[in-house]
């Protein structure tokens, strides 16, 4: 009896011990912490890796997430969400932001109540909020242009059909003509046309450009809807293969496409990435362990985390499409 | 005797329940996972707010840091001393990179042999390193243009003291004399001269244009000898107040003229920001915790990290200089 009373005790002693060091993890939260990620448009499939990065480090570190937003495409109801969100005092807010002044002044209230707030996707950059992390759009197209300069030997003419006039797109435009420009002295952008983020308006120019240019050997669409319909075009003109498509994001339209062979990559943004990271910043600021400076940060006016992240682009191929169903 | 027993049993059993969720914790590594940071001239004080920054983080996760590089400016010694550390198997390595291209071999195999590699500072992005941690000179440029611009009412002449040619000074001209011309209508670059990374030379320019230009309000100097050569410069011209100086880094000497008041505000980086930062993207790597796809990211092709941070950079002013002395 003795013999076990003393082997139980030394269980109970080491267990204790061995517990008492490993609960001390400062990266270890509670299941009572809350944290909020806020869209807009929420029910699209967009923001869904988004969330499960969050989760994921949600899991990691132990405490909660939950997903809210505005319903429709609608400033004011963005603004009305994400008031009530911070009335509830989460432990942090991982917002994008619908527009980048509307939401300013409540993520600024956030902030002076002591609740982190960090962006992704889309900023609000003359805001308080900490850190923001995206994609960046000039790097996207950068990869796109070395991507399609691979497929064709470096040589030939290429085309782009983008938006022009909206941020993003002219940002994905410059970054591939840019490229092109630069480092493929036997590549030319001959064709820049408008796909009006549209599958039919898209085709006719694909339709066009492959008239105007018989010698085209590829063309990057710099969104979704238009690189289906410049697929749709490139394959009833007989030219898949050819005429190489680098396309943008991961829809079922775009991934299906990939798979037959008529777009030849698409580009996948690293939206998991962006909630990973996210919760992982918020979770820092929650708990106060970022300590850049010797004594406290905010007095010190320190920057406690990163300006920008880039969560970066990944090629989606024949290769590896199957992963990226249903992400 | 039974109710001890009971009592035990109870508490080893809660204990060994209690352990085993916390123990669990996937952001709790082991002592004898080892990290290395390799650096080039690796005794400078620069590099130190970074090891901080790694061994904080080192310190959360339960892991062990070390720093090593090369002892001076010379490229061979930083392959030979990343080859030794590649050769002990460490669990990832933070990076340095004394030139772009001179390290992507050994970065490669390192991957290769399943090492996780990161740049911070100095990136080789030709290399498979799997992010890049560093401060956006761009982004520090259009911060001392606005800082220089609200203290002027965002009115007046302003000069430029840089390094031409060098690439890390030319964004930062590019991102103060960028934000000049297109936001303050009120406000013109009037001079832009060369420091040549050297006090006495950038007196003598500072000199040369306060002769030139009588009605100057302020000079941004894109580094920290050529800020302490104005401050001298403007100091000797009993200027002090009337021309701004904003410079860049924190040794002793600039925050010395910070304090003083002769120099207004000076940049500081976030490299504390990026030796931690660095080390939880290690971690994360070596211990398998980034999923952004189901399955397996490798062969997923799908990016696992951030591609690249931007850790921004604080303003520091006689108000906030005391924290900066010593890291």
């Amino acid at each position: 009896m003795k013999k076990y009373l003393f082997l139980l005790l030394t269980v109970a002693v080491l267990s204790v011990g061995f517990s008492g060091v490993v609960a001390a993890s400062p990266l270890q939260g509670s299941e009572d912490d809350v944290y909020y990620m806020v869209t807009f448009v929420s029910g699209i499939e967009y923001w869904k890796p988004a969330f499960k990065g969050m989760e994921a480090a949600a899991k990691n570190l132990g405490v909660t997430v939950k997903y809210t937003g505005a319903n429709d495409y609608d400033i004011n109801q963005q603004v009305t969400v994400l008031e009530q969100v911070i009335a509830k005092k989460p432990a942090g807010i991982l917002l994008t932001c619908i527009n980048p002044d509307a939401l300013k002044r409540p993520i600024n209230g956030a902030i002076e109540q002591g609740i982190p707030v960090v962006t992704f996707d889309a900023d609000s950059p003359k805001s308080d909020r900490y850190s923001f992390l995206a994609t960046s759009n000039y790097s996207a197209g950068v990869k796109a242009a070395r991507y399609l300069a691979e497929l064709n030997n470096e040589k030939g003419e290429v085309g782009l059909i983008t938006i022009p006039g909206q941020l993003n797109h002219e940002e994905r435009a410059a970054g591939f003509k840019e490229t092109i420009a630069n480092e493929y002295p036997n590549m030319e952008v001959a064709s820049v046309q408008d796909g009006k983020s549209d599958q039919a308006a898209s085709a006719a120019a694909m339709g066009a450009m492959l008239q105007a240019h018989p010698n085209l050997v590829g063309v990057f669409t710099t969104e979704a809807s238009t690189g289906v319909g410049a697929a749709t075009a490139v394959k009833e003109a007989d030219k898949v293969g050819d005429v190489n498509i680098i396309s943008f994001d991961v829809d079922k339209g775009t991934l299906d496409f990939v798979k037959s062979g008529v777009i030849d990559a698409t580009i996948a943004q690293g939206t998991w990435t962006m909630g990973y990271w996210g919760e992982m910043f918020l979770f820092h600021l929650a708990n106060d362990l970022l300590t850049p400076i010797d004594g406290d940060w905010k007095t010190a006016k320190v920057a406690p985390l990163p300006a920008y992240v880039d969560t970066g682009v990944s090629i989606v191929t024949k290769d590896n499409v199957e992963y990226f169903y249903g992400k």
